[in-house]
């Protein structure tokens, strides 16, 4: 069974508590607009694709509550309850490209209604439902390209992939970060399906420990055979013969094939290449920008000093006041990538001819 | 003002106690056989130098307590002390090493002496200051020993460096580990003292967080500029431009310069090369062991998963009875090592016959 971390069945908008994880699998029913907002906010639902498919389908829910006289009316509320959802958290790209999408479907099919209904015989109160209908359809669309996206992935992966190997994987770029199957952990699902055996090891990504918290707990959950190293053992672990791939995921590719992903993520790429061994980028389309040439032109957020001191700990873990350095991200050198994967298919070198070719 | 771990002055034996740190800097006094074994035991003392330079002192003041008739009976005495220390830590060679020099001085010590009172003529009473005057010679020799090999290091090791420099190094290598200096922290602190300026990066180390709780705490409490990060952000530091060297220990070395170290050396020493960065290992020659050919031979011993997913933390950090792989060492292979630095000189690649020079 491979998790859905938001799900929308019987009118009800159900998300996995990913705050909780890895001491309790708890589910949560969003029902009104704060439940949603909070959900985003606090990051019991992460992950780019799955926080734009929570947002979408909150959006849906929330609309079907709507009452009003006109298309005037309920557009007007449609948007307050997107502008209040786009403050739960900003810098969510994704959040805002799903909900944009959501306002234009609602656009477009009021624009459609009104061409039909020029006489305007039919009331707002018998087109309100087919209204509702296609943002429905719209949210169910945004997570269905969503999973449809990540099994794609999957099985370009997978055919890169033997059965028995050894995979290294960072962060959680797993199906809970998505509608399903995840991106660097689709390969992994599809292969477990085909009884492939993989032995998979998760390093646990210092500061926020996605790959001991999420990664390890997902794939243990799965029936994979998972094993937890510090990301200081990587070098080791491929030195022991154990590492045949690494699987990682990408935040921001640019046009080169230099690829943001979680901190650590260059390192991974480094030894891989040292070692021998095949370093996969798994990159939605969604993901790469073209018009960011290189990866020295992406932005690297830095965090607090907290999330390395203290976040987690019973007690602070270094001196008060100490200097800390804590980016978000590193930019793995496309020369240390393998190959690129994305649902369209397979990037090899020279990438920025191949990733131009994806847009073509 | 650079620390020392363990002090005999006045016939009192002080420790820092560094299983409070970096919370609090508590110095304890061990009277009894009891504070000594515990002190050790529980890790109060760390540090291969600092441990035998304890269990030194220790021995030197726990034979002062010792009432015999007679110099065989002072020796079992001393040498049931010798045994019950010796359980405090048995996988430490330093406190073996160090113990049984003090024994070999009292035995040496012993026989000269019933030599010179070969006719019976002076009392055991009479004797017994002298006994303990040459242990507590001894006791010093080896602490001083240290603190001149260090210095050494420091100097060897400064030799390569400029002011302003960036340095990156990881575990806890510094003066709270030997007699003073510490090995690989060493230079950074000799070039501080002629206001050399050095920006030190001190990786965590996990899982038991020896850069943040040591290395970074006192660097930090002796004023110089160090930065913290996580393991994983060593080679975006290094991206950055931010490291001129790195600097690290060595728990063994192999004759062909195979170095074995903290878990997470061997993967810093490959980015390093990558990132055109010279690799330092501070390694005393008592570390060096000619008899290992090469790092392969050098067994790497696993410890228990719960110094990963759950030592520090408030709540465990990942699914119950999930695989962890917790390595305490990494061996770095000699072709990743710039320089090796003993207290006898700098040793150049081929590392085989330069490291066999030093014992010649």
């Amino acid at each position: 069974m491979i998790l859905s971390p938001v799900q929308y069945q019987d009118d009800i908008l159900q998300i996995l508590d990913q705050t909780r994880l890895p001491w309790e699998e708890r589910y949560l029913i969003l029902k009104t607009k704060e439940d949603v907002w909070d959900a985003i906010h606090t990051l019991k639902v992460r992950g780019a694709p799955a926080i734009g498919i929570a947002a979408a389908f909150g959006l849906f829910m929330l609309a079907k509550s709507i009452r009003a006289n006109d298309s005037d009316g309920f557009a007007k509320q449609f948007h307050e309850l997107k502008a209040y959802l786009a403050t739960s958290r900003p810098t969510a790209v994704n959040l805002f490209w799903a909900m944009d999408r959501m306002e234009k479907t609602l656009s477009q099919t009021l624009q459609a209604l009104q061409t039909q209904n020029s006489t305007g015989s039919r009331s707002w109160q018998d087109l309100q439902p087919l209204v509702l209908e296609r943002l429905g359809q719209e949210a169910e669309t945004i997570r269905m390209e969503d999973e449809a996206a990540c099994k794609a992935m999957g099985e370009y992966g997978l055919s890169l992939l033997k059965p028995g190997m050894g995979l290294l994987t960072h962060c959680n770029a797993g199906t809970i970060a998505t509608a399903r199957y995840g991106t660097s952990l689709a390969p992994i699902y599809l292969g477990h399906e085909l009884g492939y055996n993989f032995k998979v090891f998760a390093g646990e990504t210092r500061p926020l420990m996605q790959g001991a918290r999420l990664t390890s707990w997902e794939l243990n959950k799965a029936g994979i055979d998972v094993t937890l190293i510090c990301d200081n053992m990587a070098s080791m672990v491929m030195k022991n013969g154990w590492v045949d791939a690494v699987l990682v995921g990408c935040d921001r590719m640019a046009a080169n094939g230099d690829g943001a992903n979680k901190i650590g993520t260059s390192g991974l790429a480094i030894l891989a290449k040292e070692y021998g061994i095949p370093f996969y980028m798994f990159v939605p389309t969604s993901t790469i920008d073209l018009t960011t040439k290189t990866g020295e032109d992406i932005y690297v957020e830095c965090r607090p000093a907290e999330e390395v001191t203290t976040k987690w700990f019973e007690n602070e873990m270094a001196p008060k006041g100490v200097n800390v350095y804590n980016p978000a991200f590193d930019v793995t050198d496309h020369r240390f990538i393998t190959a690129i994967i994305t649902e369209k298919g397979i990037v090899r070198p020279p990438f920025d001819r191949g990733l131009a070719g994806l847009f073509e």
